[in-house]
């Protein structure tokens, strides 16, 4: 993700999906909607458009099959809901936040996801909505020039929204197809509570994207919460902290970061990750490259 | 899990199960080996003895399969191994301490994961090793009663090693067949890196059992080793606030600790939890219930 990479057409499609997430988002907190609303609204936007690597335009299995994870968290009651390798499930997102509202458990996975999915009504799709040419192309790429599994360019885009609303209450949700060519179930950090998704009321909500393996065994989005709670570290110095430690065991990517008083930050070791942020001030920012200062939109 | 529900030989099954495990562990560790070693050696006893409810002797899940989750985690490097919903692999610990040095992953799942198993050499069985009449009593039982999720006589028994070596490595491992009439491909908190299994030298290894959803939201085994890290406290205080916190969201369960000092702690809000220690000055000690102090065995 450079801009010599990025052509201005692809820049500025990029650009308008981020603001209308954001905008998906912030329409529900005006209205007076809960931070976990906010955050479905703003990942369902993403996961129906085919630039970001969940939901449609998902990368594709090392089988050429599309297999979405999702999770999303209250910190209010630090409630959750997560699901991974689901195939049928048109916003993985929805099937998340039914897994933590309507069913005795946080992690489902597979087909009985998607079992549970169809007992409570969550739109089913057949597979080929989620594939893209584009997406396609990046597997085939990967296995002729037999690609690292951690390669930036071809393996990130997995979405997030952290969000905080009105009486205080912080959210996370993440939504992603995983890594292009990845095989054998795997299963990486956004639908994982505590690596990629991760919302307390007493800290802060995040969302994290990246080398998803280095994001597990770091624990990042507890761990960022836990370094606020315990040391007094702001959320900037706690998320620099955590993606520096992430950075020394060995992988790249970022994380985005809300707190109930809403300050909201980023954090990121890649050359550039697509972020956005909003505020009832009126503070309405897009950005993608890191040397960007976040503009006005 | 009370003194009142246990005859004498299901009391003295169990001890000696405990026995012989610990005795495993103990035995790489007197032999120079480490304490991830270990930690696999005394997990594989526990999954080879149908009496817990790992490997052989699993529960049941709601559609009458036995699909088992497991853990594995270097407390020197972080490194870590985990896999999700197996049904062949005869030791699912060596399955995942096989993703943990043979994959580019730290977590497998489903049909996948036994591919790789299987690419590994890890040893695959008819499902019907798993199965035993006792668990399958249970499933009718949960079913009859229409018992609730979390009723703790039907649905614990997961099974847990911690150790640290002759270096001061730690290191946690957990394995487990889930909840009882499980269903929807559900993962709990024991193959979840943070939540059922993590190890740091810069603070503790730890493995949970227990009501594992609430084990999940509060991020167990990460939480503890952060409140070992940033706020000073010893292994027993954070084990005991974080068993609380757990409470307080509504779980019961226990967790075993071992820091890089050697000390090892247990904490648990169950009447009972199986578990035993054992160290290089003589220390031997097999426990169940909760008003019992561990004795010498």
């Amino acid at each position: 993700m450079t801009r010599a990479a990025m052509t201005p057409e692809k820049d500025a499609e990029y650009r308008a999906a981020l603001n209308t997430a954001l905008e998906a988002g912030s329409k529900v907190l005006r209205e007076g909607g809960s931070s976990l609303d906010a955050v479905q609204a703003a990942i369902t936007v993403l996961e129906n458009d085919p630039h970001f690597n969940a939901g449609r335009g998902a990368v594709f299995t090392y089988n050429g099959t599309n297999e979405l994870d999702a999770a999303i968290m209250d910190g209010k009651t630090r409630a959750a809901g997560a699901i991974a390798g689901v195939t049928h499930t048109k916003n993985p997102i929805l099937l998340a936040r039914a897994v933590m509202e309507k069913s005795p458990h946080v992690f489902l996975s597979g087909a009985g996801a998607e079992e549970f999915a169809r007992e409570q009504g969550v739109e089913q799709v057949d597979p080929d909505w989620f594939a893209t040419p584009e997406r396609w192309r990046q597997l085939q790429e990967l296995k002729a020039k037999k690609l690292g599994w951690f390669d930036v360019d071809l393996k990130y885009g997995t979405v997030g929204a952290v969000a905080v609303d009105g009486e205080g209450h912080v959210a996370a949700g993440t939504s992603t197809g995983g890594l292009t060519g990845k095989r054998w179930g795997r299963i990486g950090d956004s639908p994982l509570i505590g690596a990629g998704t991760y919302a307390d009321d007493r800290a802060c909500a995040v969302s994290a994207t990246g080398a998803g393996e280095f994001f597990i065994r770091e624990g990042v989005a507890h761990e960022i919460c836990a370094r606020m709670r315990f040391t007094g570290e702001n959320a900037q110095k706690a998320a620099d902290t955590v993606i520096a430690e992430v950075g020394a065991l060995g992988g790249d990517g970022g994380v985005i970061v809300v707190t109930p008083k809403g300050e909201a930050v980023f954090s990121f070791s890649t050359p550039g990750m697509y972020r956005a942020r909003a505020n009832s001030k009126g503070l309405h920012e897009v950005a993608i490259f890191k040397d960007e200062a976040l503009a006005k939109h």
